[in-house]
């Protein structure tokens, strides 16, 4: 539900209106589950806002949210097919970028990052989409295979009007202090604590 | 990310496979968003594997979360066209429940509330849905509109394997008990703390 009105109004000579569409800088984080599955929640309002979308997967494994890829994919055909709401763009590391040619061989994985943070940098310069879900991102900067500095004053510097949300444990101060918003995801209760195991549908 | 490994395996008789299928009840808590967010991402999942929906939005307000409630029309649309995925039904208070016959006039809140638990009660007894959503319904049950113990109850000795995902705050001690899973959304950082006021496509 709404939350009412902001608790102090900035200096920063622009209007409510342009300081409201302002493009944001999110970071879902903390130990717990809903940190991805809430970034794509996000990515179904930039969808039917017509918002194009790219998604980068910085995980290995294929198995995990498959669930959201095959729905996504699903809404990117309808656009494609009907022009209702957005395109969608589902990239992945692990198989190999899928604009890459490295696709399908064993792969460095720091390197991998890397390349996959060099497209996107590319994307922004070039504003190629209007929502970037950089699923698992921090990683990469934690073990240190992408610069942090380096990834956040391209975020910060990026042109025009682009949403960015960054999901993962271990956030590098640095980025929380850029973000616009930053969520952590705390444990109060979950089913491994009385023995149970991940299940389909649920967890992917 | 696979979480790994439970920390107890319980003596309850089932197995493995018995235990991790098991219908859960969540909850999505806390001050912060990404509550329901997360929930819709989970119901992509739930698309994605076939389980029939059903969203029951516990709010007044028509313009918040139209953003999901578009992308899962067109998921639901594309499922009743082609197969693909589920069926989707979107249910919520305010213009009256699209079930009812009340539809359009003004409503008491509570009783409108409360017309609403019943339905879901109805459907759960029937087995209707593969998960639930019930968006902010925390509230009702926190201002006493529904009666917590027996939504706690209804819950519980619902039969079959039916997910149902609960979101808002203030959640009731008697449902945390009886959640499976409870996530907490706790604030770091947001935009109004800079002033921002809430925008289209970010906020719904």
């Amino acid at each position: 539900m709404p939350q009412g009105k902001p608790v102090a109004v900035p200096q920063d000579g622009l209007t409510t209106r342009q300081r409201r569409n302002r493009p944001l800088l999110m970071l879902h984080t903390g130990e717990m589950k809903g940190k991805s599955t809430a970034a794509f929640g996000l990515a179904l309002r930039a969808w039917n806002q017509g918002w194009p979308i790219g998604v980068f997967q910085f995980v290995k494994s294929a198995k995990w949210k498959v669930g959201e890829e095959n729905a996504f994919k699903a809404l990117g055909r309808l656009h494609d097919e009907t022009g209702e709401g957005a395109p969608v763009e589902w990239h992945k590391m692990g198989e190999g970028w899928s604009w890459s040619r490295k696709q399908g061989t064993e792969e460095d994985h720091a390197a991998a990052a890397l390349e996959g943070w060099r497209e996107i940098a590319r994307r922004l310069a070039a504003e190629q989409h209007g929502l970037y879900v950089l699923d698992e991102f921090t990683y990469p900067m934690h073990w240190g295979w992408v610069d942090v500095e380096e990834v956040v004053a391209t975020l910060r510097d990026r042109p025009g009007h682009q949403h960015v949300v960054i999901t993962g444990r271990h956030a590098p101060q640095a980025l929380i202090d850029a973000a616009d918003l930053v969520v952590a995801m705390t444990k109060v209760k979950h089913p491994m604590d009385a023995g149970q195991k991940g299940q389909r549908g649920i967890e992917w």
